[in-house]
């Protein structure tokens, strides 16, 4: 059998799959406790917009027919939603996909991509299965460091992803800063904005990357249904790009990568105001609910602009991971980021949010 | 612009889109006319299977999570099934997503595969797309040619697809033509049997794959939800492996590939036996029925054991399947296929196929 281990191309070889958080029913088993609160994924904690779910029931009734493989009513919702031509929408499997499909079109083993060193595990295990070298810019304060991510670019750079508001930091990189990268970037070379947290963001200096993307046709922004709209479990993401760039992502993707009912709740969740304004309310007064309770209790925390905090416990990390685990709370620890005393905590809602602090009490206030 | 487009892998530059089944919005649009039929994507005529739409609808009710990204409990109940260890089940977003991530791991520019000249599309399409050579096999009576398959193989080769049985022809490969060639295939080379319409072939010579899978571990089988349980919408598709070859496809895939729907749905399916026993005896009873009217006609057609059945129409086939337009009835033209008089036609009702037959009588009976 060791003869067809080694058939395989030395990227997938070398790769290690992407540690997913741990799911509810997983702890329950293993531990053998109940009355578990997940806040490790990021995940909406007031459900799926229910505009969006009652679409998707309505598209199981036709389930044995295949998508309609050019997704031309959902591409044109969207493309209505952010003001762009139809022609430069090109919809994923979660934003999961659609950074696959980005890295299948541009990189090979001769290119090299750019990122923060605590940019979203995903997008640094495709770059190097597909073969490409990874490029890891140390970060600033936990922020995307531009002027050095310029200085790293050479001739082999096609990729640079920017994650903002950046997982699992919690950080964003400024519209200032976005402008000045473009600026010094080879129109050649793409610009990732991986906004899948966009919607929550609350400051002024954040990119407003559809004007941008009108001046620089090499940037690329993506974005996700996972989030805001609370639907991570039907996959479904989009990229914006300029038109060449989406007739070039429409050869990589697959066919019918996206299923029916993330067609049809995609449209639906783009009309749900009302859930996605009541999620950003509820975030904003989760954010600050954790923010005054870490500060009270002394605990360090990453200022966030995006649905999770993330915090250092001065501890090893995995150790409070475990013992919050007991104690029926699934955080994300991130040794896998380089960032062995930090946990990430979605927001919750105001109970989970408060039994979160309250076992960080115990565990951390000495 | 084109600096950008000159940036992407040639590979991707040079691929072509899969085309897929025009759908039945799309018809009506164009011309205009209603009562359409559809039977160009080998779609199930009895809809999905209701135990999968119900859990379907359940799992709707949790869509804000993300899946279990170990797919855990479908992939316990694939293995209960098939009668193998869980750790040779691997499942994608259709079975095109496990083609794709099959060739991500094992083919690169410096490799081939070999597929039959007529094989399914999209692993054409893909292996190509991941920069590896295409070698395609002339096809004797539409069938499978192993004895050449085996004379085409070399040290550069790394897969070779069996499409069983093959779409868009029907035809299948027996159970002695899958040995012969196991037999005749360096152990490192990974035979595929996609076998995306097996639950409806009736022969007693198809393959018995899931027992060569024991003696030959480089054979890898491909079966779809798409077909026989009317999942086609919801994407989702399996390959059973050695464990050595599910290591490395895990690697390959995307962490949340499948969506929630489809692994509530998958489940439920495998249980749904009286739909399977329901869509196999139409499928018999429809291809009798497409067997004798056509002789009726004089229209030559490939034997199938599938449920579509592919027809000579001795004319044009494109301008054969733009009268069937006129008419309402849309089938699938095989002109990329390099079958430029054939037109495949899915196994419908039996209205629907006697609708076919009365239009094929108007414009093929001389």
């Amino acid at each position: 059998m060791n003869d067809i281990f080694t058939q395989a191309n030395k990227a997938i070889r070398e790769t290690t799959p992407y540690q997913a958080g741990k799911p509810i029913e997983e702890v329950e088993r293993e531990l053998g406790i109940t009355n578990i609160i997940k806040l490790a994924s990021n995940e909406n904690p007031l459900g799926g917009s229910p505009l969006a779910i009652a679409a998707a029931k309505l598209a199981l009734d036709n389930i044995q027919l295949y998508p309609d493989a050019s997704y031309l009513q959902l591409r044109n919702a969207i493309a209505k939603y952010n003001n762009v031509d139809i022609n430069m929408v090109t919809v994923g499997n979660g934003s999961e996909n659609c950074i696959e499909f980005l890295i299948k079109t541009f990189l090979n083993p001769e290119s090299n991509a750019i990122v923060d060193q605590h940019c979203f595990a995903t997008i640094q295990i495709q770059i190097k299965a597909f073969g490409a070298q990874l490029r890891k810019i140390p970060s600033i304060n936990y922020r995307h460091n531009i002027n050095e991510t310029i200085k790293q670019i050479d001739q082999n750079t096609k990729i640079i992803f920017i994650v903002n508001p950046n997982n699992p930091t919690g950080t964003y990189t400024t519209h200032d800063e976005l402008v000045h990268l473009l600026n010094n970037v080879p129109t050649n070379i793409i610009v990732v904005a991986d906004e899948a947290y966009f919607e929550y963001v609350e400051v002024d200096d954040y990119p407003r990357s559809l004007e941008l993307i009108k001046e620089y046709p090499n940037l690329i922004i993506s974005r996700t249904f996972s989030k805001v709209f609370g639907l991570a479990g039907l996959r479904l993401g989009y990229l914006i790009t300029s038109t060449t760039i989406a007739d070039l992502l429409n050869r990589a993707r697959m066919p019918f990568n996206v299923n029916n009912c993330a067609l049809a709740a995609g449209i639906a969740a783009l009309g749900d105001t009302e859930f996605l304004i009541k999620t950003c309310k509820a975030n904003k007064d989760g954010l600050s609910q954790f923010e005054a309770g870490l500060t009270k209790l002394n605990i360090t925390y990453i200022p966030s602009v995006a649905n999770f905090i993330t915090i250092d416990t001065n501890k090893d990390g995995l150790t409070v991971f475990n013992q919050l685990l007991q104690k029926g709370i699934i955080v994300r620890p991130l040794v896998p980021y380089g960032l062995p005393q930090h946990l990430r905590i979605t927001i919750g809602s105001y109970e989970q949010n408060e039994r979160v602090l309250s076992a960080l009490k115990e565990l951390l206030h000495a």
